[in-house]
């Protein structure tokens, strides 16, 4: 079974790790438009497409040693220049310099790192993310929308690329030969939806003939999905993908402790919510899907055994 | 057998590159005073010891796959902090981090990049070499007596370690185990003898039962060794090794074209001559060991050959 798993942040990674015990073949389509922290200073230095995300796809999908997957995974926490950036990060920025191109960067890292299934670019494009704000605010660059400087209380109203961005040939390819499409789970606007955003992706994702899964979040994040429920986290997605076009939607239904939610709420974060009644158009799976205490997140064992067995 | 090659820098690459092809054990014990480039921004940012002659080692006789091995070598050509660091260097400093000692951070860059035979610190102190002119000038770090700011003119005097190091035991056990212990080629004062000054190194070597050979350099080094030939680098190794130490010396007795010569004059670097002469006290093979055209330096088969047979 072909299963293509679409996003790019620690949701993606999570459902990756899970995965990955299952027999299948599984492809990692990764949004290329971060522009934050390391990857973002590698961006404007060398030109190099994001490295973030590929390199936490290529983590997970790793079969080489603990070793050298603690190692890619390595942050520099001195040096002038150095401190903060991923070993893995200039791992492919220098595999960019001696290939020359970042397709092939990203293939070799793959190789090197001996990885189980494919992790692909969703675009060899260089561009940006931005978004309209409710009040019609423009905002340029991903960090920018996921960490904001402007007021988190604001809704976005859309996003969009600049400029326009092609799909990788191969993203493409693999879309239109999968079983299952996973989108998500993963920041709404700056993990999932961007790769929506690439011309000819929708398009794919359309003409496939591949189960098209949603996984929810299981919590909000502010600046992006305030007070958002499942029903709006779908609608968003369709609203980029086309009505109708999801076959399902998985989401977590058990409930985080109080005081772990205190703590979330610190930050304005809250759990997911649901209302069955909205989830009227969708068909979908609720069961639980939550990680033991101490951080509310999905599963990866859960995860995929829902994505695997729906 | 085993062999053991004792220096640092491009002559001991040199020398490796050209023993691996020979049934043998081959352990590289590598001079940690270097104190330049990218290695010397890592030892005072990270307090790493010295990874750059390492690297070289560790790259001639790895056997992974000739991306791992050129992505090891690389240099970044750009980035705030980045422009001119190796790759390697890099990859050394972090698996520190992770690892927590010098030590296993070497061992498992070796165990990484798949070697055969071992790549070993001479010491695992953090020490700096110094030399005392023949005007009693003090210069203080490997860089400064390798890239003069003083007047090259002078000779060195003398050279020493601050503070004083302690050698690594399992270099002492291997030097101990050693059939034969090659000494060289490289440059003198800054990759070969600078071994000899840790303590424990030559006590080894001299209780060791191995032929002890040293192999001359092709060139003099304009600030390290203006006008000497074959006897004065073989004496000035007899001076911190001890008198009668050495089995053979191997040198080249091959002229260089005058055309390449007038080149290498521009920097006031000639020809190493010999004087049969003076030889007189050492066993001695004279050969045929240079490469061909455009560079004059030691040819790794035609050098590995006669170390091999001698």
């Amino acid at each position: 079974m072909n299963i293509v798993v679409m996003g790019g942040g620690t949701g993606t990674y999570t459902a990756l790790m899970g995965l990955k015990k299952y027999p299948c073949n599984l492809i990692s389509i990764v949004s290329m438009m971060d522009s934050g922290g390391s990857t973002g200073i590698l961006r404007d230095e060398f030109g190099v497409l994001p490295p973030g995300d590929v390199r936490r796809c290529i983590v997970a999908l790793s079969e080489s040693t603990p070793l050298m997957k603690k190692l890619f995974q390595y942050r520099f926490a001195a040096g002038n220049g150095l401190k903060g950036h991923s070993f893995g990060n200039l791992f492919i920025t220098a595999l960019k310099g001696i290939m020359g191109s970042d397709a092939e960067a990203i293939k070799q890292a793959c190789t090197l790192l001996n990885i189980k299934g494919k992790v692909l670019p969703v675009t060899l494009n260089n561009v940006h993310l931005c978004a309209e704000l409710e009040n019609g605010q423009l905002i340029k660059g991903e960090t920018n929308i996921d960490i904001p400087k402007h007021d988190p209380a604001l809704r976005i109203r859309k996003i969009f690329l600049e400029p326009q961005a092609k799909a990788f040939e191969e993203a493409v390819h693999e879309i239109l030969d999968a079983d299952k499409i996973i989108i998500g789970p993963g920041d709404l606007y700056t993990s999932v939806l961007p790769n929506l955003l690439v011309e000819g992706i929708r398009e794919a994702i359309s003409q496939s003939k591949a189960q098209k899964v949603y996984v929810c979040n299981v919590m909000t994040k502010y600046g992006e999905t305030n007070n958002f429920q499942v029903h709006d986290f779908a609608g968003e997605v369709e609203k980029y993908l086309g009505k109708g076009v999801l076959d399902l939607v998985i989401f977590n239904d058990k409930k985080a402790g109080k005081h772990l939610l205190e703590r979330y709420a610190q930050e304005h974060a809250a759990q997911v919510g649901f209302s069955l009644e909205k989830m009227g158009k969708w068909k979908f799976i609720k069961t639980d899907l939550m990680t033991e205490p101490n951080l509310i997140r999905h599963d990866s064992d859960k995860l995929a055994k829902v994505i695997f067995e729906s």
